[in-house]
């Protein structure tokens, strides 16, 4: 279990000083940022390659900063998604100047939060690419290997395209290269036990003693068969008749091999592994090209192991076996890169948007906008205890002060946007901004993006009529829908956002004045949030808890109500009353 | 706890192969020998470094052979010391004409072996330099640092003198350094539980939860205090304060620094616990050279880490920040020698050595031994289950098992030597070797030394005299007491072995001929062998145990007196009748 922490919320931060403090040489923190990038700054015109996710497995991601690698690492709290600010920030730094790689595994969290980080970099003009991971064998079938989530395979991937990064491949062509060496990876996993997180009196989860749990996730994802303890040669040929089932038609036999231990399962039981693994692959046909046997891709000090398999040609095996010079791993002649030699300055700016330019209606509508955020804090602050009850019934009771860590954040940083002369869609963004990076969860990514995207309809320039208002916020409704893929109906803070939105809409259509409309509309969302109550979530794995939930309304329903009821007051005072 | 093996009995050679397996451009296995040297073999002209120690350490020994860090590495079973066979055989194969230093922590089982090979290396010409590793605080006061134990520390005096090996130091040079690097060691430790060996059910020992060990051994080794758990500020405050405690008067400041795990305690809680170790030693006034953060000396999955500090004059910062180029270890502009290029190529030969010329009358003295070491084997094979329970009253029973195991190699290696034409000394060297290597345990060294001993008194030209003989056994068993450190009445196999060469030496000096006096000297000792029933054995902590044994002969003495017994018949039999 983990027995080193001080405050174990903020046990990610405490891993990033000492981490910084122990390789100089290699990263530099970005400023205000939860992560890395080389020492020195980033490399002009080199493409640049970010990896993320949460923290609990080192080396990945940051230990994997520098030459013939990564040039970033952003990391999220322990086995949780950075925030799109913070993978925003990174990139930002990160940036030579000639587009952005990011790589991460396949889950949700990392999917969402990286999406909207590239989709506010695209927004600057910075080109971006997004490959995400999808190497685990036992995470879906092999007609869904686009489902599949990443493990240990990810660190093969992200080698690959480091190594192509550094060659002076473009933007297009290190996509490609990282695109082909994920559909080449396969991996296969075992679990012996869980993991502890800091301060907690048992692990996440366990695994039955005397048994082995095939194809478990790193974070406690349920495995696909539990068999007895067998020893290490039937471990390795069940790891190998697994991995191999799924060889390629078209693969020579080169392979990239990994055997990788999670934690708590130590070097030599990985070698002992790797003394029988190694004579049925080579059996079957198989050529290892420089194996890698270690603790590559962790999980705190969770016990198991697994293999990866990475069918590799002319160009993968070049770019596998190119040198690599960082905190965690080294392979070949060490060198600093030659191709590129100009150094862009990291500064605290450099992660930072310039204000935009604004008129003066656009910082007119700013100002409601402002005290629209200020309500939208004040009533979470008012409500967070009864928030944090109603998602104690199904949730884990976070959700109040989830909200209002976030909702305090946007205040802040919409006045500090006010200050900076700020349009209404500047605002916006740094508010929403703000509250995803510090809310968390899905509840914070969501509230950030429903204030981003109420702003990019906006803009920083135009006049805010009625009519736009209304529109802008049913645009950035349909946005978030797309984003969250849930449906009416889940039991999610749509099931009143929904009906709030149609009434508005409606009503501003039919003639009737913003204020006016949004109050009524309120009404409605709170009614559709009270109905919530009836509902069951789909939240897949947690059922039995989803159930517990049949008659208490969806907390997140329940909090847009109240905060669009808030707004409803400001809007009546009108846009030019003082706040 | 360790969940990945097949054979229990297996496992260090498992990790051997698979080992080998991983990294064939590093090292090569020592042919027939339980370690490696450099892939390529050894640099001729170049001093060598040769490590060694318990498995279950990894990357100690075998994950830093390599440029710039140690030529040879040889592993014992988990956690006890390589037998003298194998130190010496892997420094036979590291050798490269210029030299070895034998580096080690200091623990009684592995200065006996590596000194009786280092004694043997000696006697073929071969110079060589011992300098075992004393930086563990708790284990021995300031006053005795010579007595205290190695651990994490051992890494960076062994990299020192890798160093100084590498850049050209000679003999003296190279242990020099190495010395100097050990006196400006020192370490300090925590444990927070212990580690499961292969096949056990249940950790080698337990810290109780919720308590911290302050300076617990590494195979669990009595700590100095128990401490509540304590957050990672206060840990690094006790690990710092009771390090510079002891730093030397002219240290200037600059220290190699060391923030090692376990195995169980992973990265992230060793960049906790360096983001504050850190800066408590730069407010010391410490300056961090190249600090080092990770898992380098580990103890299977065992839960703790440590604080190790090399106090650095320019001499030693240069060799610690010398570039090196190994498995598990890569710092620098990693090279491959300029300085030596010349190798020596290791073959099955090299290991071994070459069978003496030997005179005719040596050859017929060899008959005679080569039946005595027959007859200790038939004897031991008969009383194996007695000598088994004998040792199961207060040791762990495998006394029989493992004599038998010794003898069986040593009549083994008898018989081919005695083919080869080799005389009596070559043959109870050989003998003696092949006991100490496959029988383990302190029995099995001391037997190996006493038919070395006898056989390097006789000689391989000399005919052997009745005299002679006697002679041989009593100097052999006087350079078995002074290896041994056991005293007359500790209840060990000398109380029946000094009674009987008493007896053999007088009355042989008195005219009685061997073969007689032999026969009376066996009785004496198997008078002696059952009254060490009254005795205590004198093996320190074990206490509990050693009272238990009161009542019992020991089965070492009783082993003793049954093998002078069956060779005693052997010499009644004549030198020249046939076998």
């Amino acid at each position: 279990m983990t027995h080193v922490y001080d405050d174990p919320a903020a046990f990610k931060d405490d891993v990033l000083v000492g981490f910084a403090a122990a390789y100089p040489t290699y990263v530099q923190r970005v400023p205000e940022a939860s992560g890395f990038v080389r020492a020195g700054g980033p490399l002009e015109g080199k493409v640049s390659l970010v990896l993320g996710g949460g923290s609990g497995h080192y080396p990945s991601y940051s230990g994997t900063v520098g030459t013939g690698f990564a040039d970033g690492a952003v990391l999220g709290d322990l086995f949780a998604s950075p925030s799109a600010e913070q993978v925003y920030r990174v990139c930002r730094a990160a940036h030579g100047g000639a587009g952005l790689v990011m790589g991460f595994g396949n889950y949700a969290g990392d999917r969402l939060n990286f999406k909207v980080a590239a989709d506010r970099l695209e927004a600057e003009g910075i080109d971006v690419r997004i490959v995400w991971v999808t190497d685990d064998i036992a995470s879906a079938s092999a007609d869904e290997q686009a489902k599949r989530r990443g493990i240990a395979g990810t660190f093969t991937v992200y080698k690959v395209a480091g190594a192509a990064a550094e060659a002076g491949l473009d933007l297009d062509g290190v996509e490609r290269v990282m695109a082909k060496a994920n559909a080449a990876t396969y991996s296969f996993g075992v679990a012996f036990d869980g993991c502890t997180m800091p301060g907690a009196g048992e692990p996440l989860f366990h695994v039955e003693p005397g048994q082995m749990d095939f194809g478990l996730g790193i974070h406690g994802e349920p495995g696909i068969t539990s068999d007895a303890w067998m020893p290490a040669p039937a471990l390795a040929a069940r790891l190998v008749d697994t991995v191999l089932a799924e060889r390629p038609a078209d693969a020579d036999g080169r392979a990239a091999v990994l055997v990788n231990g999670l934690g708590a399962t130590k070097y030599e039981e990985l070698f002992v592994l790797f003394a029988h693994v190694a004579p049925l692959l080579e059996k079957a046909g198989v050529t290892l090209v420089q194996p890698e046997v270690g603790e590559l891709v962790t999980s705190l000090d969770m016990a198991g192991c697994s293999l990866s398999v990475t069918w590799l040609d002319d160009e993968l095996e070049e770019l596998w076996t190119a040198p690599a010079d960082t905190p965690a791993y080294r392979r070949g002649t060490p060198v600093t890169s030659d191709r590129f030699t100009e150094r862009r300055e990291v500064t605290r700016e450099t992660t930072q948007s310039a204000v935009a330019e604004a008129s003066e209606e656009s910082r007119r509508a700013a100002e409601v906008a402002r005290r629209a955020v200020a309500a939208l804090s004040a009533t979470v602050e008012e409500h967070k205890d009864e928030l944090g009850r109603l998602d104690a019934v199904a949730g884990d009771g976070d959700h109040g002060i989830g909200m209002s860590r976030g909702a305090k954040a946007a205040t802040e940083a919409a006045d500090t946007a006010a200050e900076a002369g700020a349009g209404v869609r500047s605002l916006l963004a740094a508010a929403g901004s703000a509250f995803g990076d510090k809310a968390g969860g899905t509840s914070g990514i969501l509230w950030g993006l429903l204030l981003d995207g109420v702003g990019q309809q906006l803009g920083d320039e135009d006049a805010v009529t009625d009519e736009a208002a209304a529109h802008a916020v049913q645009a950035s409704t349909t946005r978030l829908q797309e984003f969250s893929k849930a449906s009416l109906g889940d039991k999610t803070m749509l099931d009143a956002l929904f009906p709030f939105v149609d009434a508005l809409v409606g009503a501003v259509d039919g003639g009737t004045p913003l204020a006016q409309a949004w109050r009524d509309a309120a009404t409605t969302a709170t009614e559709a949030a009270q109905a919530t109550a009836s509902l069951t979530p789909k939240i897949g794995r947690a059922r039995p808890l989803a159930e517990r939930s049949v008659g208490t309304p969806d907390p997140g329903a329940i909090s847009l109500a109240l905060i669009v009821t808030a707004i409803g007051d400001v809007l009546a005072d009108g846009p030019s009353s003082p706040a």
